[in-house]
């Protein structure tokens, strides 16, 4: 899930709930089932926890959760690398305590840290991090341009720290948010938090590809190799080594208007089969595209703008890991509801395997009828660490 | 779960998906295990549907989904009586053919339908919709009074018409409000929705007491007898026998100020232990609280003012039934979470079971040092309907 765990002791020995009061429960998600001395094998299958510990952070190999949100922090003024460094340390120790079961260091409401539910807690680096604590010569990105199409809000956009909670439980989740933001009070201002969900595992088996809200199967084709694709191993700064960079960028969905298109329109603009996510020119949701096939009248079956032909990576190795989240807020008195799409990628290289995809989606995707980008941050997520070291150490420390 | 059924011919019917291409797994909750021919018994323990005919609307008894979405709308000008009957036989239909993992008969994104996920879809009529709709002779209950502390806001109180969402599925369910807010719109508009959250099932099992966002368990003393607590049987109009009243309160929960209290202070407010939710005088969660115990000092162990004292119904068939989501909104610049709990209760008699009980809180609950009502709403739940018929027919037809 987050790649080869350095050593496990830590996490056994956290399995254990602090809090009081909650029964154990077998097969539920409380984390409780892992013991010290039981064997790797066994404390890896636990469902309700997922290591916090290991080469790469977790929350962007793990399979998915229900829940997810996004937190952008502003570093206050006078920020240096040695307070960003405390903030970092305290932010890791929460986040091993929370994703274990256990309650936070200053933690008020014990009482909610025993169900981890896969809680997962991810932190990435934004562009102005590396200006605000005089680390410029070590920054490895710049924030995305602006592209085509895009009408972008601040509220929605940018941020110099960015911490993203994944988790199948929205107690939790409420809970680690507010754990997270407590500590960063003094070093950061919250920016923008953006919250969203997917199927949960009771509706759908996990590891199926999920509709998203304009209905299509989404998710269909991943990496195959995440070492390469998403993973930074060389090249870069080596404080990144084993880290990634991350995109989120809102897009809002005109449902009122997708909901006028017929479902041969639908499936024209994507060039895949509403009913089971299959190309136009397959049978089966894993069937290869054909990009060359024709129909009767000569023209392509699935159309050179379509989303598929657009958003195609030839080298699989190359291809952005997505990983997005549905969002649904507020509604109008004539009831069309402001729903789309947290789109979240993790790739290791930003320019070619996002920009240069992103670009041409901008220009000439046939889904730009139905979509609006309100929303665009990106930030460089370090490797993880061990259980004696924080997130950030190689670069802060 | 929504009162003994009348019939299950068409629940049966409409058990198999109608939207095509999604992957039957069994165990799942897309309500396919269910065909025409299977026992009664059978169809019932289908994890993936709750029944949506019957004596009494569902949503009410049935054990509370981990997504709750309350939309309230106000009636256009010109409504009629039946202008009125032709939304609801809309309405109605589309929610049996939501709820039984089918496409809404207008519904333009069909394969969004098929994972029904324990929808329910449960409808109230407020006050302000007898008098537009020339009904006042009918009508059964004004608008709550304002109590002491109340800080209403408009845009999270009244409404003429209530639809209640509640399933085991965000995707599900926001395929359900846009389908509900569309069949509307000709003859309403969106007052306001409140959305909210419990524990997912994954998280904590089914019938155990959840935590809300002050981390108290919440929810433990229901009433025992729901035929005389929150049913109505007699003394009201007619049409409304087998219906039921339903408050819904938005109380915002200043948890800054919570973190702040410790433990014993936490606990006497409320008069329940927070590890484990066991009376102050008492070691288990279902203990009957001991209302004349006395500390050492001669003082009540449970205060006067305490919250379960306050709130205590001696007679337990008069109790209202309470079934409350969490709520979870925008962060500040300083990290302060707006969250809170949606109250929501139902009873056979509003003034005796619900006003009489406010009226004590409102006056002196130790609770209010933390809590604030922004929101209020009342609605009279017509009883549930057969496959044939409509919920409010009995009023409107
Ligand atoms: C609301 C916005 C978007 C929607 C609704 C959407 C939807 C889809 C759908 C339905 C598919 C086909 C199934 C699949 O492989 O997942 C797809 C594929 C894909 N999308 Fe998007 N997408 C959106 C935005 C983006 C953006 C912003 C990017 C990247 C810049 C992107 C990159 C891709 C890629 C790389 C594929 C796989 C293409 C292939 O090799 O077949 N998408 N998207
Ligand atoms: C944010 C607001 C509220 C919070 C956090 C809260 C919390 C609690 C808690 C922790 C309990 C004890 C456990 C239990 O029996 O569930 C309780 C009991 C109860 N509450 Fe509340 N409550 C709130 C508002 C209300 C309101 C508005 C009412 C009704 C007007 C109400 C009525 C009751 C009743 C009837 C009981 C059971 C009392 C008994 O007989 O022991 N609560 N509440």
């Amino acid at each position: 899930m987050s790649g080869p765990r350095l050593s496990r002791r830590g996490l056994l020995a956290g399995g254990a709930v602090a809090a009081g009061g909650l029964a154990a429960t077998g097969g539920y998600l409380t984390g409780r089932g892992t013991a010290p001395g039981e064997s790797e094998a066994n404390a890896a299958e636990q469902p309700g926890t997922v290591p916090f510990h290991g080469v790469h952070q977790a929350g962007v190999a793990t399979p998915p959760q229900t829940y997810g949100a996004f937190v952008a922090f502003d570093l206050r003024r006078g920020t240096t690398r040695e307070s960003l460094g405390r903030l970092m340390r305290l932010l890791t120790d929460d986040a091993r305590r929370l994703t274990e079961g256990r309650a936070g260091l200053a933690d008020a409401q014990p009482e909610l840290a025993g169900i981890p539910a896969r809680l997962t807690v991810t932190f990435g680096f934004g562009p102005g991090l590396f200006t605000k604590a005089g680390l410029d010569h070590q920054r490895p990105l710049t924030d995305l341009p602006e592209f085509k199409g895009d009408r972008l809000e601040e509220r929605w956009s940018g941020g110099d720290l960015l911490v993203q909670l994944c988790g199948e439980d929205a107690v939790t989740l409420a809970h680690a948010l507010r754990l997270v933001v407590k500590d960063a009070r003094d070093f950061a201002t919250v920016r923008w938090v953006q919250r969203g969900f997917r199927r949960s595992p009771q509706a759908q088996p996990p590891g199926q590809t999920q509709r998203n809200l304009m209905g299509q199967l989404d998710g269909t084709v991943q990496p195959v190799d995440l070492e390469r694709a998403v993973w930074i191993s060389g090249g870069g700064p080596s404080w990144l080594k084993g880290g990634t960079f991350m995109v989120l960028r809102r897009t809002r969905m005109d449902l009122e208007k997708w909901d006028a298109a017929d479902e041969a329109a639908k499936e024209f603009a994507i060039g895949r089969k509403l009913a089971d996510g299959a190309p136009l020119t397959g049978d089966g949701e894993n069937d290869d595209p054909d990009f060359t096939a024709k129909d009767f009248a000569g023209f392509p079956v699935i159309d050179d703008h379509a989303h598929i032909r657009l958003a195609r990576v030839e080298d699989p190795a190359l291809r952005m890991l997505r990983r997005a989240y549905n969002y649904e807020e507020d509604v109008t008195p004539d009831g069309v509801v402001d729903s789309g799409l947290l789109f979240v990628s993790y790739q290791a290289d930003l320019a070619r395997q996002f920009t240069a995809v992103q670009e041409r989606l901008a220009g000439s995707d046939l889904l730009n009828e139905w979509i609006t980008t309100t929303g665009s941050a990106v930030f460089a997520l370090p490797p993880g660490c061990t259980e004696t070291g924080w997130i950030g150490e190689p670069l802060l420390s």
